[in-house]
């Protein structure tokens, strides 16, 4: 059996799900696409050879019938809409972040999932595919380093343009620690603060860069999160859990060893997508396969969208107020504490 | 367009390939399987849902009209006669190492290939698709270290059964060093020395473990190899080469690092199906897209197979006679210096 | 010639540093020691066979003809009059830290020090001379890493005993990171809040464990200082300056490394005697040869032991308040701030 | 009680020590000095304004009244006739290796001093007093990674001029890993053959560079050393320990660690005298210590000195031949068995 997938967005992120798809998974094939610039579209069918069908607009294309998942990839005002439509159409859907761009449209998408009463939607929060947090999880669910105190993390990045702003940092960039802490940790978030160190001098006029944001857990874990997007030397990732038995880390991306000139090096990399390319051939993959073996996607749910929509939301209160600013969660509805089972 | 791909040998790395072919990688489909043990061929064809006819003998698949290439996954006596039932045949062949048991067998094969007159076959010497192996390369390639002088290389595996004897120590442990590592440093092998250090306890009577290989190249570089089945702690693949102008080496796996009960640590696998598991990945990947893409295989050739074949047969021989022994290799038939392109 | 050297304190500091300074140091030799406890400061006499009076008080030991320098290893409350003693004497003081227990009691000190019109008083902060912490500063000092804009650092120990309240932690321990820092980044504290992650239930009930303070410096760089006294894995040092154009971190302790059992291992330390061991000794041979070669010590300076007590004393607000708390230094007298230059 | 100290010897080694034992160390006092150039020795005085006597010869200094231990810093083929003196005049004598250029001139002090019977000389290979190597042995001695079966060093130096030949890959630069092994894993070593890689093209013309001097001990562990002395990149010194159970290595001199510019680097040292200067301070004042408490010197012994010669010896037989070379050493005297204890 093989999935049958529409894909809502032919830019950058949607071209290489769809390459990705095509030519290095397996089980999954692109069959239908649509792009608010259709010409767009067309192209992409030609340039990976596609046997897909060019659809006018989102809605033909999600209520298509042979199309069984829904791959959005378009901007993020549209997601919410997108999204929807695929419940109503009850087509499976894996949305890139965000899930919307507002707490109450992830809202709006939790209701309509839990009242359709299946899983169907998937967010693209893929580093919980990565290698390293999978290895860190494991570490901290088989209480090698005991109960986590504190977390310190890192989102270091070499530059960036005039577009990016202030509270880009938190939108675009922290959104991914955002996610996957609460899920490493297995804790919910309960307030937000946000410091900004000296700003480095190519950070431009309408940034502030660095920025420390910290988070307290329910349960009191304090984290510490460093963004800092014109670190100019390299793309850093960094992440460590310190417990009351011990500390873990994520490990540095696997790079050849030289002794030269004085040096003992090992290379950080420059270019984000290189970081996680592995993780979104694991993401991919895995909501394909889950759909066949459980007939439920079981990645990161539309419960995990609101959350980072939520906790999104007070963070960049917390930039504007430099208060200490509440994460305001509601009930998380039994229907997310489903277990998926192999049918 | 689907690489089509019957399967001689349905044992434990046959099945691997099946899986990996089926439920992981991209353009590739099993539609022919056989096995000395029919109901073994057919248990797998249940268990992987294959939509593949099973066949009762390796002549009769590798004719079979609708199997383009033809995976070796046989036991290593059987091999050469597959290759070149499959080479006759006009077939694609990606062939398990090693390519054939005797230097006269691998000898074979070049001269029929050559004498096709295009490249059908790929040896499954996947190290050379491990990222490690492929940035050090970038890096000797790049002269980042200088021309190449020395070589050291480490071989260890936690344990092996009574079964394992010393000549295995080349013949299914060293084999994998032999071919990356003329590949890597681009140069061929002249002689070979062994020497046996104090032996472990560990090692069964019939085993002399450890053992050291002291590869001499044509250029003169010396390629110092320990093979250790028995070093208990992990499986340990260390390669360093040292340049005129500095050292490269491969990194350690990536392992998330903990501080824990007055230890800094990281862990070394255990098992070696572990190590290179993303490495048979890309190399199948490789074998199929290449094909689709050039009309030929672009992995290691018959070339190499014969290479190691040769070699592992001088390697024997000095781990026995104790003297310096020389590695005689036919002249290279211009054949295999050809650039595969994209048609 | 030789440095002759009173001790008042014979305590276990005080007795390391007469061992130091009379079997492995240069320079100096312990020629008068006192103690509150008389018996005690004889025996520390017998046990190291010294050629050493024993005065019955502070005083007569710092006005004692043949006494050029005093080693103030008492116990806190006494350090203020023993160093006043020693400035009112015109004798070079070595004084273990704090300088004083109170703001007000260095500013004393620095008043007194001022007025007498050279420097007499170095101040017991060994990690100025850790060659970690030394690489460090010179690696900032040479731009290697552009201007600091944050820095994050770690005091972790295994455990303390029933004795160690939560001040301490700012008094006792973070006093090391609030004299190093400064000097490290060549900046001085604005102010400091106190956050509490979830408590360690190791940490007994009179202490909050782990905390982590942030200080903010005058030109705008964050300080991130986790104190971590029951953390169970060993004593632990870390400290880390993110740049403009890079990130520096302190070097691990060397380790001897070992691959076993499945882990690749270095140590920590667990004692934190240790770590700091060869620091002292340069420390305190520092300040033998700099009196010899300069006439004045060039280690930390009475204004340093000042910066610390104000420091501290704004920690220990903001641990009760929970408030961001102002650090207010008073001017930095001239005098600080004359280059010591050799004689 | 003071070690009164003679120096034979001013040039660079002579005068490191001479300052290290007035400025550094406690508890020994330079009172005589020599060399072939009596100014040089007066300059040395005036220079580190010893109380010393200059002398006109070895001999007279040897024989002076107050000289407790000589200190042998003359140029090689000088040490035999210096210690021989100090024997005879039964004086404490700290010899900077070789202790004689010849097997047999070794020999004749390990005569000399069994006859009569007390230890009186040191050999100043000062590696054993290294904190890594004293780690490292540490390790093995308490069976951290069981039975030693294999070692492999490596001694790497970034150029050398001229006038460093062949043979001084063995006798200047090898005989450090000659002494520091055999004590390292407690053993002897039986034979050694030397293989000659692909020259560095940064080699002058006579020197064979860099060298894999293979040496095999009476229990049959192999050692492999390199010894590459224009490796361009620094000063580099490993060694790495396999046993039955895990393998230990020398740790990585501590370096501040960095992230610039796409790089995680520590620093490799380049010149060699900052490698194991600590071990030297460690060294001289261990032989000072020593002969104060048990009336011995504890360290490196004649016959180490012996054992190195012959050693040494038999490797440059081995670089000629190219054969495996025996090492022939005579039966150990007895006289250096006896444990050293505190008199």
């Amino acid at each position: 059996m093989t999935l049958n997938i529409g894909v809502i967005g032919t830019g950058a992120i949607g071209r290489e799900h769809i390459k990705r798809i095509t030519n290095k998974l397996s089980g999954g094939k692109i069959v239908a696409v649509t792009d608010v610039n259709e010409e767009a579209a067309k192209q992409v069918v030609r340039q990976y050879e596609l046997d897909a069908v060019v659809y006018p607009d989102d809605k033909s294309l999600v209520t298509a019938g042979n199309v069984d998942a829904v791959l959005v990839t378009s901007w993020g005002p549209a997601h919410e809409k997108n999204v929807l439509n695929a419940i109503e159409a009850g087509k499976f859907v894996f949305c890139e972040k965000p899930l919307s761009t507002t707490a109450e449209g992830s809202k709006r998408i939790v209701e309509a999932e839990s009242k359709y009463g299946k899983r169907l939607v998937q967010v693209g929060f893929m580093r919980r595919y990565d290698g390293g947090y999978v290895q860190l999880k494991e570490a901290i669910d088989k209480n090698e380093i005991g109960e986590p105190l504190m977390v310190r993390c890192v989102h270091r990045n070499p530059d960036v343009d005039e577009n990016y702003t202030t509270d880009m940092a938190v939108v675009d960039t922290l959104i991914h620690e955002i996610d996957v802490l609460h899920w490493l940790i297995n804790d919910d978030y309960k307030s937000v603060q946000v410091l900004y160190p000296k700003k480095s001098s190519r950070a431009h006029a309408k940034l502030k860069d660095p920025q420390i944001i910290i988070l307290e857990t329910k349960s009191g874990i304090i984290i510490n999160a460093e963004v800092f997007v014109n670190c100019k030397y390299g793309y850093d990732i960094q992440c460590e859990v310190i417990g009351e038995e011990g500390v873990a880390y994520l490990p540095e991306p696997a790079s050849v060893v030289t002794r030269k000139a004085g040096k003992l090096n090992t290379n950080i990399l420059i270019d984000w997508k290189e970081r996680f390319s592995d993780a979104y051939d694991v993401e991919l993959q895995d909501f394909i396969d889950s759909i066949k073996k459980t007939g439920e996607p079981s990645g990161p749910t539309s419960w995990d969208g609101y959350i980072a929509s939520v906790t999104s939301d007070a963070c960049v209160k917390a930039q504007r107020t430099g208060q200490k600013e509440p994460v305001n969660l509601e009930e998380k509805p039994a229907f997310y504490n489903r277990k998926i089972t192999v049918q």
